[in-house]
């Protein structure tokens, strides 16, 4: 039988339904990737092709080959860093702001076929140095609100270029997603006085029997109500409102941890296409005491349909406490 | 330059971003589909093979062949009417619900190739009858408290079956999704003595940029912040809160229109996958005065990635006045 999971963070329900895996079952006949060069001379990303991106934002350097990262504004951006946020009035009716922010492209090696699960702990590392300090150099921008951090890998999950990146949105709003989030979790730190993240990320310890994975400084695990299959949250175990303020020794574990997180993914269900998300506060709000910054990685092995878009309700055909099992089962 | 547009009925920002489209444009490189046939042996769906599905609920009988419709309690059900809806504490911290409710297939069609779009305009009447009958039958059952009906058509749209088909699910629970568009709409009715929903219908009459066809009873527009290309509502000109409450006389004409919509798209986009969805009131509240049921049509031309799920902003790649302008221009 099927039940019902309350999302303890945005009090969504999610519908856990095992029995709809006889239909089709997420685990089994992944699609086999084609094998791609290491370099590609039609890909912008790669080296030798530098002048095809829009002017260089910021860069690591390697002894070897010329660069082990670099940022690059998107050369389609969502959002141009001009015009103005003053919110206009629209045929006497609808709200509009004119697309006033940031899009940056963060390319995550020089090897046109290197995946995140595949790179060495240091090029993670630097990968996320990289996004804290894309985060820190834009958030004092007075347009900014709100700053995305997320990677779109495989093309069901959205992406256009093969060559492995990452994108940074800044957003001239706090968008009202997260306003709801950060509501539920201001209403129940007043009244418990204690972080509802620091509190879930405790039980989910606690109870251990979502937990993917532990260390020192860091958590991972399958949320409760998890959305999709394989759903898995990687978290601080101390209160951080914001990524922004993660320290160097931190960002070494989490390295340690997303790197493994998504080796045991890769090997686990064959190189699945997947989307990868910072949440964080609004850039405003960095020091508050009821919210945890966390990251999202969502493999794409199902598609929301019309039930999901017409309800908010996902249907999840795999039971979290199966899926942190089968997890914790992958040698690395 | 993109800009931001506010939804009226969600207040979510959504990215309009043309200059994107120059990166994958939606309307071009739509993969060609391949060719099914009238009736295929291995589809429980298809006439003849009406002992492999469960036990049917609901028939339209057909002069010719043995039925026009037929509608089926889904095999795979991701709720089922059984157990109790008594919310529960699980591990001391979190609220579940057993899986009760009911999840139904509207087989559409005996033709397993057929399409909405293609149908005769008597045989998408049927199908809305159907809808209504099945909803108006379920509404009673003491733990149903929305009900969602909705097309997945094509893979891409999360389909499983070829054969053309609906679906019902009803959920004990009014979602919070739900909840949340309705306490908007109700705000706006407090302030204003009138519906946010007709008044937002009748700006988009008077100022026409958007609306793709009308008729005597019904309004077809793409919406102000469309959050993807081709989003298109059809709504009643009338104000009504529930789909079940739809009289005769309008099912008649909302075929039409759902069908010349259907197909507009089916011409212009090259038979794209899509999902429709009813969005109606929650059982308990069919005659409220602040809420137009509508349906929603959605084609899949584009992936929704990380940032949407990370911020809940979704970025279009097109303009809804310019979509809107192609639709009209569609020969029917």
């Amino acid at each position: 039988m099927s039940e019902l999971r309350q999302d303890f963070t945005t009090r969504e329900w999610v519908i856990i339904a095992p029995e709809r895996a006889k239909r089709s079952n997420p685990l089994i006949s992944r699609k086999e990737k084609k094998a791609l060069p290491e370099w590609d001379e039609n890909c912008p990303f790669c080296p030798g092709n530098e002048n095809r991106t829009p002017s260089e934002l910021f860069r690591i350097e390697d002894s070897q080959s010329s660069w082990r990262i670099r940022v690059v504004p998107n050369q389609y951006p969502a959002l141009a860093p001009e015009g103005s946020t003053t919110r206009k009035v629209e045929e006497g009716f609808f709200k509009r702001i004119e697309g006033m922010g940031v899009h940056e492209v963060i390319i995550e090696s020089p090897l046109h076929n290197a995946t995140l699960a595949q790179l060495d702990v240091a090029q993670v590392e630097q990968i996320l140095y990289t996004y804290r300090a894309r985060y820190n150099n834009l958030k004092p921008l007075p347009f900014v609100r709100f700053i995305s951090i997320f990677k779109n890998q495989g093309e069901t999950a959205g992406t256009s270029m093969e060559h492995p990146h990452s994108q940074l949105i800044a957003t001239p709003i706090a968008p009202p997603y997260i306003r709801r989030k950060l509501d539920i979790a201001l209403q129940y730190y007043d009244d418990t006085d204690t972080c509802l993240y620091c509190d879930l990320f405790q039980h989910e310890l606690r109870v251990g029997r979502r937990v993917a994975m532990e260390t020192d400084d860091f958590l991972v695990f399958h949320p409760y109500a998890s959305r999709s299959p394989f759903e898995t949250w990687i978290v601080p175990k101390k209160h951080q409102a914001s990524f922004g303020l993660v320290a160097d020794a931190e960002l070494t574990g989490l390295a340690k941890v997303l790197k493994n997180t998504l080796l045991q993914l890769h090997k686990l269900l064959n190189n699945p296409d997947l989307n990868c998300v910072i949440c964080t506060s609004p850039t405003e709000d960095e020091y508050n005491h009821y919210y945890d910054w966390h990251m999202m990685i969502i493999p794409r092995l199902t598609t929301p349909a019309g039930f999901e878009m017409g309800s908010g309700i996902h249907i999840n055909a795999t039971v979290p406490e199966e899926t942190a099992d089968l997890v914790r089962g992958v040698r690395l």
